[in-house]
């Protein structure tokens, strides 16, 4: 397979250092809770107190051909018409994030259309949408590393282009049914207990994808994580777990949002156990599976707000907490300099 | 006493037509969970989909007489210096302030020292510190007016000044005692579910913190709001309720930070009721009563972080999240037109 970067484990020798200087500060000690904690994360996934200024959203969009058995409420032909609405800047994470101040990029991995050039848009198209996995192989292991590699580029050249953290988003009709799959054979997890209601189906619709997601779990038993991703997709998927594993190796922290980008996590997690040390789990989804998912990955998020968009909205509604943590260290008086006047 | 200004309640009349209008914007319903009803929200408090650029932090600083029984783990000479820390752009407030986009004031509310002039100081000081409450009340009732008008005049002129939101923090060593107190005859609540760590009592001084404000309780049955007030004080926060009353009438949104501020929330709300449908509850703090005071107050907050500090830390760290949930109705294309590919 393709080489993957290399991602070297946060070194933690300097995490009681950290702590003792985040307790010296113009405050009681601990008063700031989590943010403390995720302060000194991020000082030791950068390696010191790094400004986080230029935050760059990247969401990755593709089909799966699993959607022709109607796993779904939406067509196929929606993922196309959201990467249009996120290029033209009117999709709900374009809004959060000028909110939030952070730029988007949308990464063609795999829509089932021909996308017209656009400035905002990358094209790493590896093939129109993935094969039908209820019936077959989603993908080729050739595609899937294609898929990783072309992702890992993408969020090394974000890093030599400047840019201080990436959240991942996703667009894809139909891939919380292969996210569902992959957390599936990972975590593992009984299907059942992977399988939600995505973007809104009813009983009967839940029932009839989980019968189709059975009948794709049949047709193999596979547990290797480049195997599942082959089995199952989705290219947009594949290539978020290559940009975890691409900005790990930059030592970016990577804002992981919901049940699609978690899933895309874990498998990079389960390719390269070091790219956890950089992942910050934004929030915990309303979507069913995201729980067993973060119980997987060991993660406590930040936020809990009943989302389930996917696009990225949540890591991005996480961005400013991450950015306040980060400024901690840099920019916050010492109590003794504060008691002694030395401002 | 001083007239207070008119805060008219939110005309829930468009609601269900707000509702529809986010439910059809280009994501499934529902599909960002309480930012969705926080767009709603907002929608209503603001009259219409305003934006919510420029954000104004007001900290108001005051001491307290009752700190002479050692109801706090800090000397109150530590208010002045905080108070020199945050004009000086060292404190936390001010490093998330930068991070998340917002200006900050301090208001020397009842500072027991005297503060040089400075830009980013408002001096509405009402006098130097409160009585002891152990003894004696905290204020005169003409203090307490004059508190709360002063609040209120601050609040107002910030929305004249074209502040879109306002967020109010509050730094006063001694200051949970007080809040404690007002929770304890507000909500109202046996005073030991009010009482806690504040900036870090061990289990000692927590004992003697409670013992002392079951003297302060035990001289006065107050339960009237401006009573408890003038019985417990203190200056910042009386100064806060005026501020929440007074941002309110100008309908502009108000996020609420922790214990602290909140306790002022719950004494606007208890003198202007309407003032309620201006609050956004920002987090949970982990000071005891806080879950209290929620409950009285029937908020459901953003965050949950374990944060303690106060100076607003947390309403500084929900603001982005009010931001995104503004955009939504403005920013956000409708499915209909994503569909039909007018964009």
């Amino acid at each position: 397979m393709t080489e993957l970067p290399v991602v070297v484990p946060v070194d933690r020798s300097g995490e009681a250092a950290l702590r003792g200087r985040i307790d010296g500060k113009a405050k009681p000690p601990g008063a700031l809770g989590e943010i403390e904690a995720l302060a000194v994360e991020l000082a030791l996934m950068t390696g010191g107190a790094r400004r986080l200024d230029r935050a760059r959203l990247l969401v990755f969009a593709g089909d799966h051909g699993l959607n022709e058995e109607g796993v779904s409420s939406y067509p196929s032909a929606v993922t196309a018409a959201m990467v249009a609405t996120l290029l033209a800047g009117k999709a709900s994470a374009n809004a959060f994030a000028r909110a939030v101040g952070a730029e988007v990029t949308v990464v063609d991995a795999g829509v089932d259309a021909d996308l017209a050039a656009h400035p905002m848009l990358v094209d790493a198209k590896v093939r129109r949408g993935t094969r039908n996995a209820a019936r077959e192989a989603a993908l080729t292991a050739a595609e899937v590393d294609q898929a990783l590699a072309r992702g890992a580029a993408i969020a090394r050249a974000a890093a030599e282009d400047g840019v201080d953290i990436l959240a991942f988003g996703e667009m894809g009709i139909g891939d919380s049914a292969a996210a569902a799959l992959i957390l599936h054979r990972l975590a593992p997890a009984p299907l059942a207990e992977c399988v939600g209601r995505g973007a809104g189906h009813d009983d009967a619709g839940l029932a009839r994808k989980l019968a189709t997601l059975e009948r794709a779990a049949a047709r193999t038993d596979a547990t290797a994580p480049l195997e599942v991703l082959a089995e199952f997709g989705g290219l947009e998927i594949i290539m978020i777990a290559g940009a975890v594993i691409g900005a790990a190796s930059a030592r970016r922290p990577v804002l992981v949002d919901g049940f699609i980008s978690s899933a895309a996590a874990l498998a990079a997690i389960r390719l390269v156990p070091a790219a956890r040390d950089y992942c910050i789990f934004s929030h915990r989804s309303a979507e069913r599976g995201h729980q067993v998912m973060l119980q997987a990955l060991g993660a406590r998020p930040l936020l809990d707000l009943s989302l389930r968009l996917g696009e990225g909205t949540g890591a991005l509604l996480a961005l400013p907490l991450v950015r306040a943590a980060s400024a901690l260290l840099s920019e916050v008086a010492d109590l003794a300099d504060v008691l002694e006047g030395r401002l």
